[in-house]
């Protein structure tokens, strides 16, 4: 786990887009960030207090994290000079980059001095067991969608917000850098050993009380070549009670994948029920989060009014209408 | 790669079914195979002929194979005697046991003195890329099973052994352990990073020739929870035009999972299928293989006919009945 609260670092990030993880942290868990640090040049802002490392030490946080993807894959050395004087000044580092906090010796050496620890999120720190299939008590729901990046994280954590909203006892379970860094904990399921990744989700998703959601970040798709594997071993060791499916209309080829065109709904339906159904028999699709933000709002929803009667079940865009209705659909399990 | 021939160790084999990767080496590839090392109380027999190191060095031998699972997870004091002999005596040599030779500090030392390298075939050694998806020349066909260990990799070996019989251009491309063992060569599917699955597949199965087939070595059943993630990489990283259905028709549940009875066949088909034409549109179940062992001669053939009426497919153990009808039902593709 990574020590919270946070001081976001967004660097010399050229342009908003470029701090995704610092937008995410802000946006799903603000208790968690003090402040943010903003280089010269820098392009983004949270909207946050800016400090400077000791002011956001006497604020309490305790790990500067990484909130900004960084240019060419390497750590600059004006990042590095930060970064050292944040070790020296008592934080912890966490980190979803690529190339790892780890392998530079100057950061290393820092942290030894001081006492303080690099967290690099797309590493796993424990030993995943092989998973045993065996039935764990609470409840699960996974979002699956017809394409990376469709807005399944987004999904889950607009529902577990919902949940909790509600008084209602969910946790976010994170199975990716961005995931992570906004809750501090969490599998880095690419980056798993095959034959431990359904192991991960189960210890991830742990035996809990009976009326308690594990809201599962999912990952890539069933349909997607590049990572299919992946995303079946998050639902093999989820078995979820609940799927979500996810779309995005526009998008004219899978992701990455310039000759694959992307599956039906109902394609991802059938075969992601099947599919999960292996775990969980009594696993159900219970709605349809559409992510339309290249859709003016009357296309929108049209286009949510389409598919909720094509498929029976309820589909909304969480980002403009909110989870109730997904919640609602869950908690009518 | 592994240098070829082989000596194989059978070290102190409690019972021929420990030496499984002997067997293997000394079924699909006797060429390889020079002779065997047997140590005092050794109970499995390739009846190969008995070599000392010298002999078998003299013989061409350039690595020495543990063809045996060790007792309790520790490579015993009487191996290792035996081991740095090897490597002094100018042997490579190659293992796919879980604790690795590399992790014998005596071991290394010795090989590194000798210059000889040791091969541990559970650890990748190559980085693969994230698959891309496009379409590969030559064909690939590739066997699925309702469960683990049902006879995928018999059934690749003895079509591609057919395939050979016949002048007909194949090759079998090994998955695991102890595929690689016996062609010296492959990718360690199950110790591959989870993002990496499928590119190393692509990696394993390039380019070839129009009228040239990979054999691919299945891995795991989609259907089985610990390992489909493995399966589904397999399968999209494969893109195969050709899929073999493989059961073993005596088993009670999932291998290794009490509470999971087995897929019929035609829900393997389907989904299996299903999920092969996203990499490949013109991909077919073409024939299934029934791992028969535990039937008399009548009860197989009654059980095979039974099948192949039911399914419309080629229904045959290719152990019993050799290989013929599924590479026949492949070259009609």
């Amino acid at each position: 786990m990574i020590p919270t609260p946070y001081l976001l670092f967004l660097g010399d990030a050229p342009d908003p887009l470029a701090a995704k993880v610092a937008q995410g942290i802000r946006d799903w868990r603000p208790e968690n960030a003090v402040g943010q640090l903003r280089m010269e040049g820098c392009r983004a802002d949270m909207r946050l207090p800016d400090m400077t490392l000791a002011e956001a030490r006497e604020a309490g946080a305790k790990t500067l994290v990484i909130g900004v993807a960084n240019r060419g894959g390497v750590i600059s050395e004006s990042w590095k000079a930060v970064l050292r004087e944040a070790l020296a000044e008592g934080f912890d580092i966490a980190s979803g980059l690529h190339n790892l906090l780890r392998d530079e010796p100057d950061l290393v050496a820092a942290a030894q001095e001081h006492g303080r620890t690099l967290h690099d999120v797309r590493v796993p720190s424990v030993k995943y067991p092989i998973a045993s299939g065996e039935k764990r008590s609470g409840k699960r729901c996974l979002a699956i969608g017809t394409d990376c990046s469709v807005g399944k994280m987004y999904t889950a954590m607009a529902m577990d917000a919902e949940m909790q909203r509600r008084g209602l006892p969910s946790s976010f379970r994170a199975t990716g850098q961005t995931g992570i860094l906004i809750t501090g904990e969490g599998v880095p399921l690419d980056a798993v050993i095959a034959d431990f990744m359904a192991g991960s989700i189960e210890w991830l998703t742990p035996d809990n009380d009976p009326d308690h959601w594990d809201m599962i970040e999912g990952q890539g798709s069933l349909f997607h070549v590049s990572y299919s594997g992946v995303t079946l071993a998050l639902i093999h060791g989820g078995q979820p009670d609940a799927l979500i499916l996810c779309h995005e209309p526009t998008r004219t080829h899978m992701r990455g994948l310039p000759g694959y065109s992307l599956p039906s709904l109902e394609a991802l339906r059938d075969t992601g029920l099947t599919l999960a159904q292996v775990a969980n028999a009594e696993c159900r699709v219970v709605g349809i989060s559409v992510n339309t933000q290249h859709l003016s709002e009357a296309e929108a929803e049209a286009y949510l009014a389409e598919v909720e009667d094509r498929m029976g079940l309820p589909a909304v865009d969480p980002y403009r209408q909110g989870a109730g209705r997904l919640v609602e659909a869950l908690e009518a399990l």
